[in-house]
């Protein structure tokens, strides 16, 4: 595992005046992970090195395989070691391959009931607005590449707790919540994710397998993400460019003063 | 199949001087997509519906499936068939998962040879920068929703032939591509392929599936994409946002005026 998601490469570089340069150039780095069970490899993913067993616990965990901690027998760089309960579910649901196949909408579904309503669960839109220059302050590698995406679990005063940055969104999301798994802090239920990007159906939903009933994002949602954080029971925050945001979801857990 | 990408929600918009509006959004349409071969699920891919088939072909062309129109029976919302030799090949591969399933990167170096140098294969300065803005005057569900990736295949003159949006940016690219495989066009030996946002080792990979010798994009690529560019002999350029543009590999295919 390495300590840095950057790898720097001498490139040529027009400039707005039309010179060239021959300059180093920071870019972000693109390997591929198997994630194994035992000797089974479930998934393989491009990431950014770093945060390999969180990504592989993250990920676990949105694909319904484990939800408590001392499910996990060992993890690391050589594969997941689940015990007994977990094996069997993991070998019923096996056929299914990670990353590519959410093949059934209704199997999540089913995996991952909607997050429990809570009247104090709320967030203030001075809070919400606050984020994305947090989440921004702790993306080191986003500065120097340009080419990485970030996510941030934040609780309900905006206080940032994780942040994980990873050329994926999706990879960004497992490791920050595969972090808060392995310190036994799931389900996140007073609390918020933040992507930077866009919010697809994968972001929401692996927000959903921690419980989180936040979500929010920097740029557009798709049509699935909104749908599902309706039936989820889970806000959707998209745009959020302070001070403008959209709300698609389950606007009651954002205090809007001038609602 | 439907004939557009977007869908329209009416959501809570907060603007910047913190007033609320309750309007209609439009928004990326994202679903499921199967691709089967005859009755073997392949992939399943969260795609914006429209030109399905065009993405089912791309897919497969990326992965080795086939190489020529002529070994597809026929294509289809239910299904691809394959004509014998292969359905044979894909007997052989078809353990590897298609989207996640990059297993093994010398396989894919294996099954793709390198581009072909070939003198006359190269583009000015003056056109390449002239891509991005056909490029969006191409995407009609960008401006409107944010939150959909484009893909457009041009000529060394800088003219359009295919642009294809899809809320993946590898699906826009599978769309391109696969329309141009069921017009017989490939290899895409004289053409450039430009994507909206970054370069991730899988579009270079898609392109030079497709034969395409110069890949661009508007925003980073990763360390892998421009390692397997250098090695596949394929001219990556980045941060194609005129009059700038960053060079990672095979900048002779490139006239540099200046240099």
């Amino acid at each position: 595992m390495k300590d840095t998601g950057i790898g720097s490469e001498k490139i040529i570089r027009r400039k707005r005046d039309g010179e060239l340069e021959y300059q180093p150039d920071d870019l972000t780095i693109e390997e591929p992970l198997e994630i194994r069970i035992g000797r089974k490899t479930l998934a393989t993913t491009m990431r950014t090195p770093g945060h390999d067993e969180e990504l592989a616990a993250g990920f676990l965990v949105s694909e319904a395989i484990v939800r408590e901690r001392k499910e996990i027998a060992t993890i690391s760089a050589t594969g997941v070691k689940l015990k007994l309960d977990s094996a069997q579910r993991f070998g019923t649901i096996s056929s299914s391959c990670g990353i590519c196949g959410k093949n059934s909408i209704a199997a999540i579904r089913q995996n991952f009931p909607p997050i429990a309503s809570s009247p104090e669960v709320r967030i203030a839109t001075e809070t919400l607005t606050s984020l994305p220059d947090l989440l921004r302050e702790r993306q080191g590698d986003f500065v120097r590449t340009g080419g990485i995406h970030a996510a941030g679990i934040f609780d309900l005063t905006g206080k940032p707790k994780i942040v994980r940055e990873d050329i994926g969104r999706h990879n960004a999301v497992d490791k920050a919540i595969g972090r808060a798994f392995l310190d036994g802090l799931l389900p996140l239920d007073r609390h918020i994710l933040l992507v930077s990007g866009r919010a697809s159906f994968e972001i929401v939903q692996k927000g959903l397998s921690a419980g989180i009933p936040i979500v929010a994002s920097v740029s557009a949602p798709s049509t699935l993400a909104m749908n599902f954080a309706r039936e989820s029971n889970q806000t959707l925050i998209g745009f959020l460019r302070p001070p403008s945001f959209n709300l698609y979801s389950h606007v009651e857990r954002v205090i809007l003063e001038k609602y």
